[in-house]
Order: C-alpha cells, then sequence, then structure tokens
C-alpha cells in the first residue's frame, strides 16, 4: 500500500503502531497523524522529527467536532486526496467508569462517552474527510472496531457501553459504505477487530487473556495493514479481523 | 397475555395504543403507563379515568435517569413483579434536526439526542425495573427497534443516528437477554419492528410509504402483542417484526 494516510488517535498504542509502519514501509506513505495534544505526544513527535517530510501531526478531539474541521482545512491546505483513513481512538474505561459487569453498573455518564469516542468519533472524521476519498484512485476508510460489537456474537454478555458503541459504529460503516459506494465506486469503508492487543486500553483485562493471544501493537498493525491491502470493493461496508476473517454483525 | 404490564412512552402514538388494547384485553392487563408528562397527557388521563382501577400513570423522562429510579420505587410500593415491558418512546426527528440524507447533515446534538432516547433510554428502563422481571413466571422486556437497524438489512443508507441507534440498542436487547437469562430462566428480551405505523414520528416519511404498507397504531399495537403472545425462550435476544418473522443483526 502506498499514498497518503490518516491516522487518527495516533499518540499511543495501535495508532502509534500503524503511524509508524506506514511510515517505515517502503513504498512510503506520506501520514497525516492526529491525536489531542500532539505537543504532549512524545513518541509521535520523536517520529516527526525522524521523518520531517512524511509526518505530520494534526490536533483532533473527536467529541469537538470543530477540531476536526480544523484538521480537514488544513489538511486541504496540503493534498487534494487520502488513500487510507484509519480511525484508532477508542474509549472502554475512563475516570469513573469501568465496564459494566452487570446491569446495575450501567451509567448514563459513561455511555455518552464511550459512544462518543467510538461510535460518533469515526462518523464525523467521515463527515469532514470524505471529500478526500473521492478520487478515482482506491482509497479505504477504517475505524477500528471489536469483535465483541458483534451482536450475533455476543454469548457472554456485559460491557453494555462498549458493546453498544461498536454496534453503531459498524452500522455507521455499512451506511458510510453505501454513501461513498455511490460516488467513490473504489472506495472501501470496513470495519477491524484489531485482536486483544497490549496497550493501556485493554491493559485491566489482559489476565483473562492467554499470552499467546495478547498481540502486541506492532504486530497487530502488521496484521491490520496486510489485511487492508488485500481488501477489494466487495468488502466494503463489513468487519474484518486481524486475520482477514470476515466477523458478521 | 395477561398479568402486570409496564408501557413506557404511552402518551400518543403506538405507546397509547398497546396501553389501551391491554387494557381492553379480555384477560384484563393492570398496566403502569409512562410519558414524560402525566398531566399533559390528556387521551391517557381519558383512559385513567375509564380504568381507575388498572391503569396507573408514571412520569419517566428516559433522558433522566432520576426519573427512572424514582418510578420504580413508585411501582415497588405497588407490585413486586411485572409480566411485560415494553419500551416504546423513539426518536426521528426532533428540534433543528431530520433523518440525515446523507453524511454532511450529521450533526453531534442530533446523534446524541437520538441515541439518549432510542438507545440508552430502554437500557436505563431494564436498569431500575430488572427486578420486577426476576419472579419464576413468564415474563417479557420489549423495545421498539426498526428494520432498518438491521446492519445486514441495510441496502439505502442514510439515516445515520437513527440506524446506529437502533443498532445499538439491539446489541443491548441481546446483552440484556444473556444477562436476564441467566437469573430468570422465563425471561424473554426481544427487540419489535412494529411496520411504518401512522403516527408523529413517521409523518414526514409517509408519502414514501405505498398506502397498504401503512400501519394504524391500532393494527401496529395488535400485531406486536400477538408476537409476543407467541414468543418462546428460544427467541431472547432477538429482533421480530410485526409479522412475527425474525429480522437478523
Amino acid at each position: 500500500m502506498n499514498g497518503i494516510a490518516f491516522v487518527q488517535g495516533a499518540s499511543r498504542g495501535l495508532g502509534l503502531a500503524l503511524t509508524r509502519q506506514l511510515l517505515a514501509e517502503p513504498a512510503g506513505h506520506r501520514v497525516f497523524a492526529s491525536c489531542r495534544e500532539p505537543t504532549r505526544a512524545t513518541e509521535l513527535g520523536a517520529l516527526a522529527a525522524e521523518y520531517p517530510d512524511r509526518l505530520c501531526l494534526v490536533e483532533i478531539d473527536v467529541t469537538r467536532e470543530e477540531t476536526i474541521s480544523a484538521a480537514a482545512e488544513e489538511l486541504g491546505q496540503q493534498v487534494d486526496r487520502l488513500h487510507l483513513v484509519i480511525n484508532v481512538a477508542g474509549v472502554l474505561h475512563g475516570p469513573g467508569f469501568a465496564p459494566e459487569k452487570k446491569l446495575d453498573h450501567v451509567d448514563p455518564r459513561a455511555l455518552r462517552a464511550v459512544f462518543e469516542v467510538n461510535a460518533f468519533g469515526p462518523l464525523l472524521v467521515a463527515k469532514h474527510l470524505h471529500r478526500f476519498l473521492r478520487h478515482g484512485e482506491r482509497s479505504i476508510f477504517a475505524s477500528l472496531s471489536a469483535r465483541i460489537g458483534s451482536i450475533s456474537d455476543n454469548r457472554l454478555g456485559g460491557w453494555y457501553a462498549y458493546r453498544g458503541s461498536k454496534a453503531a459504529q459498524n452500522m455507521f460503516t455499512k451506511t458510510l459504505s453505501i454513501e461513498l459506494g455511490r460516488v467513490a465506486p473504489r472506495a472501501i469503508v470496513v470495519g477491524l477487530h484489531p485482536g486483544t492487543v497490549d496497550t493501556d486500553l485493554s491493559k485491566p483485562f489482559q489476565s483473562n487473556v492467554p499470552k499467546a493471544q495478547l498481540l502486541s501493537p506492532h504486530r497487530s498493525a502488521a496484521s491490520l495493514l496486510s489485511v487492508l491491502d488485500g481488501l477489494s470493493h466487495e468488502d466494503t461496508g463489513k468487519v474484518f479481523d486481524f486475520r482477514g476473517e470476515e466477523i458478521s454483525p
């Protein structure tokens, strides 16, 4: 894969690993990498110093739409197209809330916080960046989903806010694939399940995961980029895991 | 079906029709009917005057959790169980927003308003009422979903907020069915697609619907109650249309 990429949520974990690999690929992507506070993103800053001509940091907080529209404006001054947009930012736990073990733990404040980032975030990014994907070349709009966002695959219950937000995101992916498909036949819109990755998001829950199943951000990122590479237009609107297997809604 | 029912969102349209029919059934339900402003719900008030011993009006605004917990408290002073809870309140359009014809119309304020009622609402009702469903008798927790909340059935695109909110609600239905199933083996949790019903919600969009397909609230309510009557435990966690056909996620 080569061309111009946009990684939303790139300051750490999987987003940082994806950014690093896109830059390291022989073909050499140009990468726009967003996070909430670029000036405080130490590792991303170091990467920008290493690739001054190919990495550009952008400020986006998906809970404030004005930051997304400003980023799109800034982007438009530098490029007229993107070949890959990947939404990575996600919330599972936060100040005062954790995934609900049971119904009694459901909290409207947590629902709002989780949906705002996991579901509304990628949709608002699509709203402001879709004009960069409407060229005639192959383009991909991907969002980090999760296997537990599959309704049909749900066997264990719990984690209401996270599950619901990813199901909503999957609906947005499908809906967006239809709209974008009408004007950009070579655009592909997908959700991605990265596996259980050793990041801050999964940290409190890693004890439940067999060690062999826990992926490094590097390995998950490599797998996801390889899955994206192999996608064809028939795959648009769907969700795939890091091995390229489709996950049904 | 008989027993004690709770209709959330009963002041007009389908909720009012469901309440009326539950009261009119030969077996004679006792019904708790909620809406945001019981004192202003004229038709519901008239019905309460007609059935003073069997209909009790309750105030609930699902966007304010404290009204749900207060209603549960009030309920607990009168009964110790419910046989049917049905969530009807739903938002498709509102002040300053309508279903999005395209991505550019997506608005975070509309997303928040629609998800708050359609997705978070039924879940918060479940949080506060599930203790009334944990008896050994058959009980049903139903929420008004919609065919266009099905990700796999999405062919047309558009209507981002509404579609996403119903997909999230369907996930909550499935997740809740698992949790409730563990403690109340005879509890059934389902989503329901009422058809296109001639109510305020669908009014602006009825011109797109062939007349024969437009259902009166009375007819849709009768169909839905008949579907609920026929449900067995294997149906828990699923979504059914008004003809009793399953809608896949």
